[in-house]
């Protein structure tokens, strides 16, 4: 498919889709429950195999009725859009924490959550690539906010020390814009402060800008 | 808890780490299918509701006996270790793909991969923040495999094109070692070649240099 077929028009009234996403939000976030139990449980044999076979009997359930490929972003005639499959944001999505992401009225953003097991890297700490995914993320709406479109060009990352699971908060703001690239720096913080530092080039794709 | 209390050593044999794999290794597969059905499912209001409330029940029965915070990573006096939490490679996890990664004789490691709907970005292609997650984690085994313990310092990532979900190939290998700095290079690839490219700064801790 291309790129092009996963935009979807939908014609959604924005109240049906609060519906679904008061519908769709639980099971997520069942999911997510799943996942930490998943790493965390000490059961025995005997109920870790009826564990996993219930599941298997959900996931054939959801299956008998499924979209082909992924969910791609959805957008109504309200204005509204939705991309409930995203790998940081999705509601839908198991793996998203999901990011809730703010913006100021000078254009920063910034998201507060917290991260547990399922986030691990090095023994108890956040993994710095999840880092780099959050921090890439945040990047891209920030840039993407400023000027409509963008796609990540280029990503700088520095860990300043390790950051310990649990809660942390995202900071991105626009440093410039030139033409086509939008430089965006930002920060990964847990309680005691900066941890992780960022800046990156997000490009104006040459079908979004304006014909000169 | 400290750095420290996550390596756990484990008076576990290999034959049961083995068992342990066995058993835990089709939940985690369980979980990850059902990350994806949970996004791309289009079942009715009543199926939905019964899916999440089982996925509850499963959470609940699974958190009644559970260790306390992350997984951290496990060694035996046979010199095997595991850290099945890990957000890339853990096989309890069912956020991780999880990465299978390789080490050629050279030292030079690589994986190969299909990512679906749960690891999607832009519509329809795999989100720059997941790559640069796989990278900063296979770039931090090799610069690992190397020199023996180092963590992430600086990665700077390039993005040459979208990568369509599906198939991928990640390659890395140590360019140069300077004292306690590790400078790994890598790319990210799909049938129609290198998307993404990566080079990284990985730091020997303090603690695991040698003395001077």
């Amino acid at each position: 498919m291309s790129l092009v077929e996963h935009f979807r028009h939908e014609d959604t009234p924005s109240a049906e889709v609060e519906r679904r996403e008061a519908l769709y939000g639980p099971l997520g976030d069942s999911v997510r429950a799943l996942v930490d139990a998943t790493i965390r449980t000490e059961l025995d044999e005997v109920a870790v195999r009826a564990a996993t076979a219930e599941v298997e009997a959900v996931v054939a359930r959801l299956r008998a009725s499924q979209i082909d490929g992924a969910y791609g972003l959805r957008y109504n005639a309200e204005g509204r859009s939705w991309g409930w499959g995203n790998a940081v944001v999705g509601i839908r999505n198991g793996l998203a924490p999901p990011l809730a992401t703010h913006r100021a009225e000078s254009g920063a953003m910034y998201a507060e959550l917290a991260l547990g097991a399922a986030y691990e890297g090095a023994p108890g700490l956040l993994h710095t690539g999840v880092g780099a995914m959050l921090l890439d993320h945040i990047m891209g709406e920030t840039a993407s906010g400023a000027v409509r479109v963008t796609f990540t060009g280029t990503l700088t990352m520095r860990c300043l020390r390790g950051t310990p699971l649990g809660p942390i908060r995202l900071d991105a703001r626009v440093d410039r814009i030139e033409g086509p690239k939008v430089y965006v720096l930002a920060t990964l913080s847990d309680p005691d402060g900066v941890a992780m530092e960022s800046d990156g080039v997000f490009i104006v794709p040459r079908w979004a800008r304006p014909e000169d």
